[in-house]
């Protein structure tokens, strides 16, 4: 079965669905974008992506093109299009094709480019890393500085995951000021005497979707949480170390930069929160 | 007449020239470019950007897909189908389309997609500019680690271009740590008693090509020339201020954070090595 895509209107087989060398997320990385999950053809945290779309886009001075319902639509209609049981969405918005290029913007007006597409993943909710955890080394954050505004800049984290697995590992985590920043593409936490340790939002992280709905959960849970930044040898020295994303939920990691974690399997607390946060997310996915 | 500009091969009109929302330039800024001038229907600086061009890609893992005379003959049937006498070429690479999106690498051997396209620009090299010079606001230097890439990921500088206009000056000079990196899209110097000054060169800031071969002919021509860092500071006390670039040459920089420098006026040394520079790089054209 071709995959079909969503390109500015048009439901399109994946093989047709193409933009214009002149498109500024082509030759400007000009482009913002979100992944949301589904399980059971439904969208997770489906709202939290959207308001974060919208703060995205006006960051850069671009207005969300589409309200919820339309928004909503197309997720469901990719789905349903795409026989997607457990899988992603991905959305993408640029700022269009003003013509040639420049550094300055187009005119206002200039129609905003917008892409989805669907990535099947059967097996999404029982990943079996989240059994065995993952392992990671530690890599210097060379990102810019608004790594709140989810932009397409995506270069440094491809370079850093290709360096985890030249090493021999499953991904990296960025640090600076001699601080864990965030993994490559999620939000990262340590557990300590039971207390769960994230570092605190600011313009240096993504303000993950999953990281906000799971500390929810575990201050619902009764659950100690700290936000502060912490170290690489504080998070070898740790009980346990995870990540949240919208794709991986909760993953625990076992190893940071050869350092075996505690046991060096994945902890109870990891495993509690992602049990969790899928029973939670899966009663609010739309 | 329509733009006929080049993709992975053809010769297009420009508007059928697209490229998959599954290339790696679109959806993960992974990607390089070089931009040349045109000068007499002559390329200027072609080898200079050829080489930064293998050593960006190079620096990213991949290959420069094409030997010099295949580059050059593109450059030059670009040149003719469009007539340009004075104007720009812009030349992109990317990693090209692996099917899907990931973080990972597609696997090697993945055409690279190779875009080049030309932009008309009569009075390229008497732009009125040069005479009056340009005014910029200092702005914070947010970009990533690796500025020495010549990569796509050029949202922070077209965002501070905006900034710029919205301030009413023409461009913008990037600080970090007190000090001028470069500008947008260009190397940023001074003039005190005679002396230029110039950032040296490091993963701060781009190789420019320009740069280059202005500093060999500044010194040819018995100029003194020192390569360190500079405040903002500094330069408003300056007698002269310019920047250079593929596509501006040398230009002359008057006022900078609100501040006239010297008499306001384009300064004698700049002026000089424009003159310099147009004259020696038409020689070299190719």
């Amino acid at each position: 079965m071709t995959r079909t895509v969503y390109l500015n209107g048009d439901y399109l087989p994946e093989a047709e669905a193409k933009v214009s060398i002149f498109d500024r997320g082509f030759v400007m990385a000009d482009a913002v974008y979100e992944v949301t999950s589904v399980l059971g053809r439904q969208i997770l945290e489906f709202d939290g992506h959207l308001a974060r779309l919208t703060r995205s886009l006006e960051a850069l001075g671009m207005k969300n093109p589409m309200d919820r319902a339309e928004w909503l639509a197309i997720h469901h209609k990719l789905v349903e299009l795409n026989d997607i049981d457990e899988g992603l969405i991905y959305l993408q918005v640029s700022r269009g094709n003003g013509g040639d290029r420049d550094f300055a913007y187009p005119p206002e007006g200039t129609p905003l480019t917008v892409v989805l597409f669907t990535q099947a993943k059967p097996g999404l909710a029982d990943n079996p890393q989240a059994k065995t955890g993952i392992r990671v080394i530690s890599i210097p954050d060379l990102r810019w500085g608004r790594r709140d505004i989810k932009t397409v800049q995506l270069l440094y984290p491809s370079m850093a995951k290709m360096e985890a697995k030249h090493q021999g590992v499953d991904d990296a985590w960025f640090t600076e000021d001699g601080f864990v920043t965030e993994g490559t593409s999620n939000n990262t936490y340590i557990v300590k005497d039971g207390k769960i340790v994230t570092r605190q939002l600011s313009n240096d992280i993504l303000h993950g979707i999953t990281r906000a709905s799971l500390l929810r959960y575990a201050a619902e849970a009764q659950m100690q949480i700290e936000e502060r930044p912490f170290t690489i040898a504080e998070a070898q020295a740790a009980d346990e170390a995870f990540f949240t994303s919208a794709s991986a939920f909760v993953m625990p990691v076992v190893e940071i930069d050869g350092v075996k974690l505690g046991s060096g399997k994945p902890g109870p607390v990891a495993a509690r929160l992602r049990e969790l946060y899928l029973e939670e997310s899966r009663k609010a996915a739309q």
